[in-house]
């Protein structure tokens, strides 16, 4: 659990990514915000993988804490917030096509588009970029 | 924790590739196995992060579960088991190689080599490849 966890300095890369965004809920989170553009909490807590709200509201205080994401209020509703990936956040956009990639490509019951895992395939790159930029642009 | 975790079945690729591997601990003994080429529990357990001995029996029981690793007997030991990372493992490689070079640019304790990140930017595929052939061909 990110909150109650503290951080090992070991000097390795995987040990401090994994300390920041290691668990399920985290990278859950990340690809809502990647993909599916969401903004707000409602949208993070119905999001339909069922995410508790204790939870929910862990995890987004730790991805900040960490510098993947800042929230600001809502210009159009002071009473909301609205998260944004940061530079530091949107930095993930390959990662999280990889783990689509390898879970569309074991996952029995995958429904992911094939048109969307072929452009993983053929255009790695350039399509993480495109989601990073797009997230960036959403701020 | 992957023990307690019902499968959701979304269809997400995402969901159920979080499911067999999302948790920090997977990911460092998949990193153990494809980079250090680490075989044997006691291996795995004095790796220097700090893995408790229920929860690392917790974690390659769950990846065995989901044909990431197998186990089998040590010739040269029976009473020792030797853990293989199975073509649907190795197949993280690439996964791996991302998580590392995010950790690398953002982790401000960094001790990665440079020689090594710099081979994950300018040759990534083959890197990974290499990573994945190596790892099955330990078995």
């Amino acid at each position: 659990m990110p909150g109650r966890r503290k951080k090992r300095d070991t000097g390795c890369p995987f040990a401090y990514a994994l300390d920041v965004f290691g668990d399920r809920w985290s990278l859950l989170i990340i690809r809502d915000m990647l993909l599916q553009g969401f903004r707000t909490y409602g949208q993070f807590l119905s999001s339909g993988e069922g995410i508790a709200t204790n939870i929910l509201a862990d995890r987004l205080a730790h991805l900040e804490a960490n510098g993947l994401i800042r929230k600001q209020r809502d210009p159009e509703n002071g009473r909301r917030y609205l998260y944004h990936l940061t530079e530091k956040g949107a930095d993930l956009a390959p990662l999280m096509l990889e783990i689509a990639r390898w879970g569309a490509k074991y996952d029995p019951a995958s429904t992911a588009h094939e048109s969307v895992m072929a452009r993983i395939d053929e255009d790695r790159a350039a399509y993480a970029a495109e989601l990073k930029a797009r997230a960036l642009a959403r701020d």
